[in-house]
């Protein structure tokens, strides 16, 4: 069976039949009226068959996000504040945390990245001397593959940074691509396992991990595509499901799927016409969550002031 | 049957069950390596049935395109610059050419009218008397739906500038929907019809055409998406195809439909991943064949010089 | 005596000997920190001597803009909302207010107009039917001179529209010339006059005023730049000063004025390196006070949620 | 006496009292229509004199250029190349050559070097194997101040890169400022110094020499700006020629400069209305200049299809 591509952790589990996977502990609550589930990949068979690295994967779910709800935009972003500064190691002067905004702004549904780059809260270039008793951490930031470097691919850029600037830890940002389509603009996923080659939208071609540069990587994501070769995989099983003659299809299935899947449409993306706008309301309330993380001793409205 | 959307009034005839249909005018040959297709409308029943206004519908297509080959890149231009002046009604002085890009620019697939206008030769303000004598002919154009014009419909700015300017006749370039996904990049459309409510990317609400404002209208497009219903019925039609037992589906199919239409893939576009580069070639070729149509008496170093 | 070119009408009265001008009324006062001059010019004369025409021209300055002052921001977008307030004329659901961000957005210097347009609240495409009830004004807004309208004279463009939205009023900003560099930035004119031929940093070929457009015109601009004549200008003037012997250089001044204006200097620009951020802060807070004085009966968190 | 700020050599130069420098060596050619000065500083003692460090200087020059005769663009052009081409160490597959558009985007007046780098013909990414047979030369491009990057200064980020792809040699392309406003849009200096602190429209506060980085580093630049500074200097120059009575104002003089540098003049630059297309203009001459150098195996047409 050929894989659906996902970049959500959680829907890769739901790929599977569905029972218990060993080496994989799922859990699921709500708060604060965002429903969240995590996945904890714990052994190598286990992340072998999500096709997901073992580490921890977090699911932060509003459908109210769509609707511009304003206190669901709040309780999201105030909720990944938390759940970011649970993950990110401690500062004590250790280095700035970078912030890497992968993706290219060209591409509507691939610049969640450079958008939230643009309302991060950077202070590293203000910050001269020794940080004691200044109230702001530092912290730097780059948008990779954005017109303006070229000839030099995203992760070989931030390589060079990383070498250059040796920061505490990277925070990366990136589009990715979900199985449901419900899950765009309205699902965040913060992982500590970094960016897999194969990821988002842009299709990373290197990782971006603690292992390729030796700092640890969060990664927070937000579905922005889903592919056309899932879009007719999922109308085939719900075709299947509703007439009940799944055998007798099996042969034409698979064959539509090799074609659909080498085929052009292979490399086709799907995404709602208010994209635009959805990935501008995303970035808000991503960098909202990354800015409150980042600067736990200023207030909203002193990081507002700052980035003003 | 609930109604397959396309721009093209090419794959509207394809749609219908292929036999030849009255009022309507298919003929289809091939020049310069670009296969052409024209389809005629002459009775209103056959517009009916095609969702398609009376008119002259010609696309040329050449899969070339796709692949940057420089001497299609040409032939195209060129082919369509020599159309372009067969359906433009004659100059004499008798007021400017408007060319007019529909579009947002920040969609990345609704964006080939703006990428034109920013690629079309603007003369009209530098002839400021009688034009005897000047080898250039009048243009203006204007991207309506670009960031700078807002509260304003698109069609609204546009009748007003048709008031203002009295053009002899308008050129309007649009992003459209094809129901084949080759298309896209490959094929453009030239019609003598305007561009019809519901027409597009963007989804005009609002007609340009001869009758709302007065003038000629001529409308260029290109294929950048397909609907997300589109790809999902077509997945059904090739596995009822493939497994034979069309019949026993229908209800399913019927059902399906329904919920893909009114559901929020009805809202969702198709587009492949490398749709900016595909843009930016398509805006270059089409101002090409435009400014060649709109500036017989300049060559094409010479339009290369003013555009520098 | 060749005039020195300011389009401060504050500013043309301090550049008359200092005196009394009959026809010419200023005042003087100051209201939260910001100091207010108000020049109403009451006869034609004294319109001919100040090149200013007949009208009301309200100047509020604070330094403590330059410096970023979070309260003086506030201060002045509140009483530059209470001032616009008064000049415009009763809603009464008699037609939109178009405000027109003059200037090019290309050229920093002269970007202000457009930056203000982008960040002022449009609600004339909501508002669907009567407005009785709904607490939204309607407005609209344009940037003639962005990328995406060619050909046509900014003026022209916004003639067109007057005509096709009807609007009760039009709000006018522009990036204006100072003859004292202390005011880029810093200051703000207010005036009922619209704004007349060779005005602003883009110097408009055509006025735009009640009398051309049959609407009121009101217009607020501030000053980025100063004219490198006038900069010259006052080094003479300075060195006379000091030297004491101003007669001796009569001639030389004359010939030097001649060739400075005449010359490639007359135009030149002299502008803050950090023009930018001084542009980017400033329509900040007109548009802060626009969107006040506009939606008299929403509050500035609801203007600004939906401005998000 | 206060030093006259500019960033051409032959203008610093031009600024001592015109006699042989003992260090320097001044020629001055003409070739296709092009004024061509070449400045050798030889040794510490002149470097000093000059506030330019030991090394070549060749400024090219063609008034023709503001009037956008295609002509001299072309000779420019070519010039340009060939002298770049001279400078620039042997390839023999030794690394890329590193172009660096130094400058902010934002700005007009300092965006000529984001605007090269637009232009450049960016190869490192295609060429996969080794070079041999392939006829393109590896290049690879940044413009570390556009946005996109923030919290890490342009030096920092060039050092990170140049670390991590070990060019064979960078060339800058930076904005300038000149003491004469007929070289802004009009002359381009080519040196083998690098980016000197202090220098540029940005006022760049860190080297960007072989010594910083340890590899050739060649810089191309342009003028974009004068100083406010060195104008009013200027008049007052010509002011003492005109009336002959220098001595008397020696004291007021020397008052005056310390006043204009240090007081906000000090930061303001002066620049000609059109700066927008005088930098677009000039940013496409250059890129033709670096492409026709950087890639010796392609001919133009080769070079204007692979930009395409």
């Amino acid at each position: 069976m050929i894989e659906t591509r996902t970049d959500l952790a959680m829907e890769a589990f739901e790929n599977t039949d569905g029972g218990p996977l060993p080496g994989v502990r799922v859990s699921h609550w709500e708060q604060d009226g965002i429903e969240i589930t995590e996945v904890v990949v714990t052994d190598n068979e286990a992340a072998r068959q999500l096709g997901k690295p073992k580490g921890t994967y977090l699911t932060l779910e509003s459908h109210l996000l769509k609707e511009r709800d304003p206190d669901a935009r709040l309780a999201m972003a105030a909720l990944l504040g938390e759940e970011i500064d649970r993950v990110l190691p401690e500062g004590d002067g250790a280095g700035p945390v970078l912030v890497v905004g992968l993706g290219n702004r060209a591409i509507t549904p691939d610049s969640l990245g450079p958008g939230v780059v643009d309302r991060t809260l950077v202070t590293r270039h203000m910050l001269g001397g020794p940080l004691k008793g200044n109230p702001m951490e530092s912290v730097c930031a780059i948008a990779p593959g954005v017109l303006g470097v070229t000839g030099i691919e995203s992760m070989e850029l931030v390589e060079a940074l990383v070498k250059q600037v040796k920061p505490r830890a990277i925070l990366c940002v990136d589009s990715l691509a979900a199985r449901d389509s419900r899950r765009i603009g309205s699902a965040i996923q913060l992982t500590d396992t970094g960016i897999q080659p194969g990821a988002g939208v842009g299709n990373h071609r290197k990782p971006l991990t603690a292992q390729s540069v030796g700092t640890p990587v969060i990664s927070v994501g937000m579905p922005t595509v889903i592919y056309a070769a899932t879009l007719a995989k999922d109308a085939f099983a719900w075709l299947n499901a509703r007439t009940g003659d799944g055998d007798a299809h099996e042969a034409a299935l698979e064959d539509m799927e090799r074609s659909l899947l080498e085929g052009e449409l292979g490399d086709m993306i799907v995404t709602p016409r208010e994209i635009d706008s959805i990935i501008q309301d995303a970035a808000g309330i991503i960098a909202s969550g990354i800015n409150r993380a980042l600067q736990p001793r200023l207030s909203d409205a002193e990081i507002a002031a700052m980035m003003d």
